[in-house]
C-alpha cells in the first residue's frame, strides 16, 4: 500500500513497519525529504528489509529500542543475519496512546479492546482504573485494531497511535493512557550500503559481535578494544544467536563515526577479535549529544601517534 | 482454571503460564513432585507472580530465555521489578511445533492458520514451502489457537505445541514444522524467598544489577567484580530499565552457588558497586554442567586467605 | 657501636645502616622515643635484620626508596627473602649534600673526593662546574668517607651529609651541592611481627607479591584484586626473583590499613592469586595524607554488603 | 684505553663499560664483528654514552639487568633521560666469580678482600664459610679491584670474574665462589639512531612510559594498550623519575619488533596515553625464543581488519 506516489525514479522510496497509523509513520515523518518520498507500509520487519534486498524501496523505517509495535528483538534479530544493510539516521518517537472507538460508543460500553500485544500490558494502569473487567482481542499492530472497529464488531475499542486519528474515522474515548509518560520509542532508517553519512561530532557507530569462544573474560576483552581507544559505548545488548542456548552476540552502539581514527581502529580490533562483526553504519544521534573526548584520542592525537611510529619506524 | 486439585494445605501449588497445552506446561511436567500438585493456568507472566505475591500460588512456571509464548522481555522486566521473588529450579524445554486442524480439513484448504505472533515466525520455512498463501491469524497463545479451532471458523488451522493434541481433539496436519530443529526454551520456578537449594557443584546463581553511572568503563568494573573471584558468567543480557532511552540493568546468570564462598563475595562486591542489585536465586543448572575451578577460588582456598588474614592482623 | 646506651630492659633498641653521620641518622631522629634509646650502627641491611632476628635490637631503621647510601635494591631484597620482618613507620629525609674536608684545605687542592658510589654521580653538575679534574675515591658510606678524611691521606674531601658534620672535626668546602634540591630518601622502621600500629586513616599497607605464571596478563589480574575493592597503589615496584632472568616480585603499597575491610579483603585475594605474597605491615604514611575514598569501599560499606549477603543466604 | 686499534673509519667501534677484565668484556665479545673493532673501556655508563653522543665510538656495550658492575639503575636512569639513543643487541653472560690474590698468597692469608659493593654479597655464603672474619674494600668494578692488588698492599685478595685472569697476573684463589650459580647479567648494545636490525620472528621492542597521572588505574590502562593488540610483555619495572617520591616510569620489553603491526600499533596507543614514551628500539632476543602468537595479531590479521576497514568506510 502507497502513502504517497513519488514521481520520480532515482529518488528515495521508503518502507515502514505499517500499517499507516502506527508509530513507525511519526517516525518517516521526521525523515528528512521523505515528505513527498513514495512510501510503502509493510507487515513485518523482514518484509521491509525484503524490500530494500529487491530494489522495491530505497530505504526501510523500522523500530529498533524499546519499540511499541513488536519491533525490537525482531530488528536485532534481522540486522544480524541480514548482509549488506547500513543504518542512516535515528529518530525518537514519544509514545503516547488513546483509546478510540466507533463514534456513539461511551467508554461504560467498552467490553473487549483491540491492540497489539506489546501496547495493551503499557496500559494496564489506566485500564485497571477505568475499565477494569474489558478483555483484551490481539490484533497484529495498534492501527490494524483501529482499522478493524470499523470493518467488524469484534472490539468495542482499540488502543493505537495518535496518528490513528488521522487514518480512521473514529472516536476518542481517552487520550494519553499509556502508563509511562516519558516512553519513547527509538527508529532507524536502513539501506543498502552506500555513502556513509558525514561526521558531524555528534554521531553513532553501531556494530554486532559474536564472542570467539565460551571461556570467561572474552567480554572484557572485546570492551577493551573500545577502552583502548577511548571510545565510549552508548548501549550493548545482548541476543541470543538462536542455534543453541548460551550463544550472544552483542548489539553495540559506541559514540564516533567511523571515519574518526579511533572508531577505525577500535573495528579493525573488533575485527581480529572476534569470529564475525557485523558494521550497521555510523550516523547522526537523534540527540544530537556531541562526542566527549576521552583521554587523548581525537583524530590529531592519532595523527601525532602516526608519526611518531613512521619517525621510530625510519631508523632516525 | 485448575488442571488437577492438590487436597492438601502445605503442599505446593503452581501457578504456571497458560493455557493447558503449551510448551510451559511441558516445563511444569519436569517439576519434582508436581504431578500431584494443584496447577493453576494464567494468562500472563504478571498474573503468575501476583499469584505468588497473593499466597493463590506458592510457585510459578514461567518461562525466561527464548521463548514461544512471550514470555522473554516480560519475565526479565517482572523479576527486574517484582521484589521478593527468588528462582528455584529452571527447567529446558524442546520447542516442536505441530499443525493442528478440526478433523476433516485437508492441508490445501487452510487459508488461514492462527499462532501467537512469535510462533509463527519461527515456522516461516516451512508455511513459504508448504503454504505460501496462508494468512497469519494473531492469538494470545499456542493453546489458545489451537483452541479457538474448536470454537469458530476464523482460521483453518493452528501451529501449536505437541502437547497442544493432549487436551484437544483435533487433528494434525504436519508434526514439527519448526525452522529450528534445536529450539528449545528455558524455564524457571520461581517464589517467594525461603530456604536455598542446596549446592550441587553445578549450580547456577542469578542476579539483576544496575550500573552506577553512565560513565564508560563502568560494564568492565562490573564485570571485574566476578572476574576478581574467578566466577565465571553464563549468560549476560542488557535489558532497558525503561524510565529513558539509554539506561540499562544487566540480567546476570554466573556460575555457582551464593553459598560458595567465591560467588558470596563477588555479590558483595557488586553489592557495593551497584545502586541497585536483586539477588534471584541459586539454584541446580537444568545442564547438569559442573562449576569449573577457575583459579584458586574455592570454598577451601578462600578459607585459606581467611586464616591467613586473621593470622597478619593479630599481629603474630 | 652504640650512640646512647638505653638503661632498661623492655625498651626498645635500634639497629641503624651506619656509620653514625649518614641519612639514617637523620631518619633515626624522627622516630617518637628513639631519642632515649639505645641505637646501634651497622654496616648492612643485612645485618640490621640479622640483629632483628637475635634479639640485639628490637628495631631497625633502614633505607627503602631513593637511598643514597645504597639501600633500596638491598633492602628489598631482604625484605623478600627475610621471613616475619614487619614495617612500624617510614620516615622522609631531605638529601643535602656537603663537600667536608680537613681544616685548611681549600677547595683549589681537592683532587680526590670520597664518597658512596651512589652519592657520587648525584653531584656531578656541582663537581663538572667547581672540581673538573677530581678523581673518585669509593667508600662504603658517606659517613665512612668523612671519617676516612681523618684517618689517613687518600683523599681531600668526602661528600656526605650534613649530619656528618656533628660526628667529625672537619671543615665545610661548600653546602647543598646535590643536583637536585628536592631529592629525599624514604626509610622504613622495621621489627619481628607485633601489634599493628593503629589505623589513622592516613596509612600503608606493603606487600611483595610473586606472579603465578609467566603467561601474559597475571600483571593485570593481580591489580585487579586491589582495583575489584577500590584500593589504590602509591607504588608498584618490580625486583628480579634473582633465580633467573624473567621472573619478577613485585614491591606494593597500598593505601589503607590491613585493619580496613577493603585492604583485608585485597589481601585475601592476591593470596588466593598468587603463590607467594609477604605481608610486611600497614603503618601510618609519612605524609600524613588521608586515604582518598573510592567508591564505596569504607568498612561502612563493607559492613552493608555483608549483612545483606547474610540476608540472602538465610533463605528470607 | 683501547683494547684493539680499529684500522678503518666507517667500521664500528664499542665503548664497554670497564675495565678490561669485567664481565662487560665477556659480552663484547659475543657482539658479531666486535672482534676485529676498537673497543674503548670507559668508567661508568653516562661515560659510554657520552661516547655515542660525541662519535668517539658508534656502539657501547652496557649492562641492563642483574648487573654485578653496578649498571642496572645507571643504565636505565641513563635510557630513560638521554635522547636518541637505540638498542641494538641483547647479550647474555654467566656470572661467574673468582678469588684472585697475588703469586704466593693463601688462603689462609687473606684478611681484606676488594671487589665491587654489588660483587660483595653475592659472595656473602663462600665467604662466611672460609673466610669468616675477613673485611670487604670497596672497588670501582671487579677489575679494578684485580688491578689493585698488583698496584698496593690494600687488599690481600679480589673477588673478580673469569677474564679478570687474562689482563692480570694473579693466582686464582678459588673458583666460582657466588652463591647463585644460574646468575647472569644481560647487556645491551646501544648507538645512535639508525636502520632497525630486521625482524627475526625473535624480536624484543624497548619502551619507557611515564604514567598520564597519579589517578588510580592508569597502571591499568597502561597495560591495556599492549593487551588490546595482543602484545605480551617479557619485563616491566618501574624507577623513580627522581624528580620527587611517589612518581615512577616504567620501562618495558614486550616481546616482538616495531615494525609488527601489533607492537607498531601498541606503540602508538602508548603515544597518545602516556605524556613521554621513549623508543628505545626492537632487536633480536638473546634467548632466540620465538614470539608465540597470541589471539590474532599477526601482520595477516592486521592487514585483513584494515582492508575490512577501508572497504566499510568506502561506502560499498
Amino acid at each position: 500500500m502507497s502513502l504517497h506516489l513519488g514521481n520520480a525514479s532515482g529518488k528515495p522510496s521508503y518502507s515502514f513497519l505499517g500499517p499507516v497509523g502506527t508509530f513507525t509513520e511519526l517516525a518517516l515523518k521526521q525523515v528528512a525529504g521523505a515528505k513527498s518520498a513514495k512510501a510503502r507500509a509493510v507487515d513485518s520487519v523482514a518484509e521491509a528489509l525484503d524490500d530494500i534486498a529487491a530494489g522495491r524501496s530505497t530505504r526501510a523505517i523500522i523500530p529498533v529500542e524499546n519499540s511499541i509495535e513488536g519491533g525490537v528483538s525482531a530488528t536485532l534479530d534481522a540486522l544480524a543475519t541480514t548482509s549488506d544493510i547500513r543504518i542512516y539516521g535515528e529518530y525518537l518517537v514519544p509514545v503516547n496512546f488513546n483509546l478510540y472507538a466507533r463514534k456513539g460508543t461511551k467508554l461504560a460500553d467498552v467490553k473487549v479492546i483491540a491492540t497489539h500485544p506489546t501496547a495493551y500490558p503499557q496500559c494496564r494502569g489506566w485500564l485497571a482504573a477505568n475499565l477494569p473487567g474489558a478483555k483484551h482481542l490481539p490484533a497484529t499492530s495498534t492501527a490494524a485494531a483501529a482499522a478493524g472497529l470499523l470493518e467488524n464488531n469484534l472490539a468495542d475499542a482499540a488502543i493505537a497511535a495518535v496518528t490513528a486519528g488521522d487514518h480512521y474515522d473514529l472516536a476518542v474515548l481517552a487520550k494519553n493512557i499509556g502508563d509511562n509518560k516519558h516512553a519513547q520509542t527509538r527508529f532507524i532508517q536502513v539501506g543498502l550500503p552506500g555513502a556513509l553519512p558525514k561526521p558531524t561530532g555528534a554521531d553513532k557507530t553501531s556494530v554486532i559481535v559474536e564472542l570467539p569462544t565460551d571461556r570467561p573474560g572474552t567480554l572484557l576483552e572485546m570492551l577493551e578494544q573500545f577502552a583502548a581507544r577511548g571510545v565510549n559505548l552508548t548501549r550493548i545488548e545482548s541476543r541470543p544467536i538462536g542455534d543453541r542456548l548460551g550463544r550472544y552476540r552483542f548489539n553495540i552502539d559506541a559514540e564516533g563515526h567511523v571515519l574518526d581514527d579511533a572508531v577505525g581502529e577500535a573495528l579493525t580490533g573488533l575485527h581480529r577479535f572476534s569470529p564475525k562483526v557485523v558494521f550497521l553504519g555510523s550516523y547522526p544521534r537523534a540527540d544530537k549529544v556531541q562526542t566527549k573526548p576521552n583521554g587523548n584520542n581525537s583524530n590529531k592525537d592519532f595523527a601525532a601517534g602516526d608519526a611518531w611510529l613512521k619517525h621510530i619506524r625510519s631508523g632516525r
